[in-house]
């Protein structure tokens, strides 16, 4: 299976506000983003992989800023690296407001995916190959995160991570 | 108001085609595909001329391919031109069978809209500047749509419609 | 296979604007209404062939009156010719104010669909017979549009459209 | 305020049975089939009144017949009587098999709207007029609902329910 | 087959008023209430007989305090009562507005539900065990409430309706 | 402002697995889960403050077990400890096969609020009192969690995470 350049999985989506996507204040609700997220990340995810994948996980979201009605939503996914049968994706998270010219960031995030093959067990995928120094800086911190993700999980023992651990101990 | 390049008003739209978007056949329905078209057309429009905007109307438009359950579809919207307080916008639709990494061309198309002050009154909007062969391609044909949708629409006599007939009368 | 009526394809449908089928304006959105107006055209074309059809084409459409939130949306659907495998279908959309007893045209439109058989190939379908004076009006006039739609498709020379010709070449 | 006919308030809605409206046997879900009923019976409410309507009560309702993925849903509605501030439509649902030229009932019931003034009070509606033998029985069974509704809700007494208590005590 | 208590089919579900479940005084529709009683009820027979259910008819229904915008809406439902394939749930929903800590009552309602075998035909369902002096009371008005069903339902003749003739004829 | 229990802001909601909630395996996609456990938990927020509140944060969110098509959604939602303005809620979700009585876990997260007064800016909340060990233990993993997801949003030195190191460095 032939490593994959990271840019192959580049995945554009957007979106407009409607008004029952808001809350009482009109901002578009935490969750319905989180659903447009998904749905971009796994497209990502399949176009690295050219497999059907399912969410495994998904790290830490904060929302910086809210997006409002009538508001355009920018996603834009791309794959970060590739564990044996599962890819962590990152996402970014624009507003725009079309009128105003006003163009503000909501939030960054990660999602994991694994890859299945027709009887739903988990299959290879290929590596990534990260050119720019954006893609290495993630595909760097991406162990890192994975670290996190498996002691959050409960299956991997704060002093096994050692990637994480020196954030919190140096020697 | 400064003229704008046609770039600055791309929008790209990805979305998956689920259960409820399609037929009997499992293919995406053309009245789903039609809504998401007009979404990222009018998102499109509102780049370019920074207000809202009204769907005026949408040019012929023949489906293809049919786009099937599970698969990736591709929106491009480009404004081509803006007349004095429209812009037609031009659409292309693919779809993407992501495991079988197979894309295919839907549909071309064009939406027009008017853009609206507060008073929900026509207002102007900037002039297109077209820099690419393509989009001096379709800039120049814009015109000629244009008069078709008048004499479709009854306002324009035939005769009148010199760029258009050009294409029936030899002389 | 014995040739059918139009009244026979009518088919009459009636909605209501919801906060999510609307802009920003609060009036309904043009492609929200081309959805409704599918599913309308897709039952009148089946009426007549008595098998599932797909969208083959939508030709121009101009949306003259906004219809609001809350107003009801009244489409008529009714095949106006078959062809070998498809057929046209002509619609007629109305909103109505139920509290002011105002109803307004918002636009006309014709789509065209084509029957399929199980293994998802063109069929043929029943021959029309338009009654009417407005029936028989469609009727004759499909023919035009037909050779538009090709010409727009790409699929005809615009010396060959005899039909439409005569409209610009007065002999 | 002058009385009006039933025929004026006549309201035909079809729908397409899509995937998310089904259960486990692909046949639409009484909830989903209410929720059309609902908006159905409300536009003939309000083409009677030409008022804002809100739904005050539903008539048991008994599900004859399934209605299958990919049928059509034909509803039609129409008040019946009117009581002073209150009016009771009465609703007909049939599903159709267009391909296989089959139309079967679903069911009857009976919608009660009140019309409401801009303080969301009620307020009066015009008297109804019964033409057809169909509608002079509806009007005349209309008391008896009535009765049975106000039972029903604990605000009458079967006692007082002259009408309906006709229908157990032969004198 | 074991009898089974009542409080093992007791469903439990909230939601919260969105935009597009509302009409123009921005209450909820009552047709979208009904719908959500329907998933709740249907999951509550589901739980009592261990099958697929269809609903197959739904009692009288009175829509006592509109259900506000952005307000949460409470549905709990139980199985009351079977019979031979079938099943009477009942339901009591409440909305709550919570931000005033008020909670109010909407209705209270009875939906049937019949199970079916893989083949489609109705299938035998345990007995109800009551416990509580309430589950006692609605499984004994249980009967009463279906003779009303199977006269309303053209299915059975007043005079053969014992329990329900007490109401109107004090011997 | 008083203190207040956990259990006062339990919120149960169950829903049902339909066809547009599912990817191509037939389960339920991880984002619409995300979307409903958005719902359950602000209004389980709403009921500790009585508030509007706004998604502030979401943390890592393993899925252990697909639900499948059909299958009832079962979430748990209960405020776990209250800070200025901030309130932390803990879901927990089940599928549940009710055919098979074959309940299953599916995740547990935490999703973080703010609530804001009628001018949009943050309030304070009530504090939190927890009753039962497992409300003492979520209470106070709370802390930890909190500079978790500080340290994550880069407004957090490793360093000064005290609660959070101590699980990396045993001194």
């Amino acid at each position: 299976m032939e490593a994959r350049k990271s840019t192959g999985s580049l995945t554009i989506m957007t979106e407009i506000v409607l008004p029952n996507d808001t809350n009482t204040f009109g901002n578009l609700m935490g969750g319905r983003l989180m659903y447009w997220m998904d749905i971009a990340a796994a497209l990502s995810a399949q176009k690295h992989c050219n497999a059907p994948v399912v969410t495994a996980s998904v790290d830490n979201i904060s929302f910086e800023n809210p997006i409002k009605l009538g508001n355009a939503v920018h996603i834009e996914a791309k794959v970060t690296r590739s564990f044996n049968t599962s890819m962590e994706v990152h996402l970014k998270v624009w507003g725009e407001d079309l009128t105003q010219q006003y163009k503000y960031k909501s939030n960054e995030a990660y999602y994991t995916f694994v890859a299945l093959d027709p009887n739903r067990k988990p299959r290879p995928v290929p590596q990534l190959i990260a050119e720019t120094p954006e893609e290495k800086r993630l595909f760097d911190g991406a162990l890192r995160r994975r670290q996190l993700r498996l002691i959050l999980g409960g299956k991997l023992r704060p002093d096994d991570a050692t990637e994480l651990k020196a954030l919190f101990v140096k020697e």
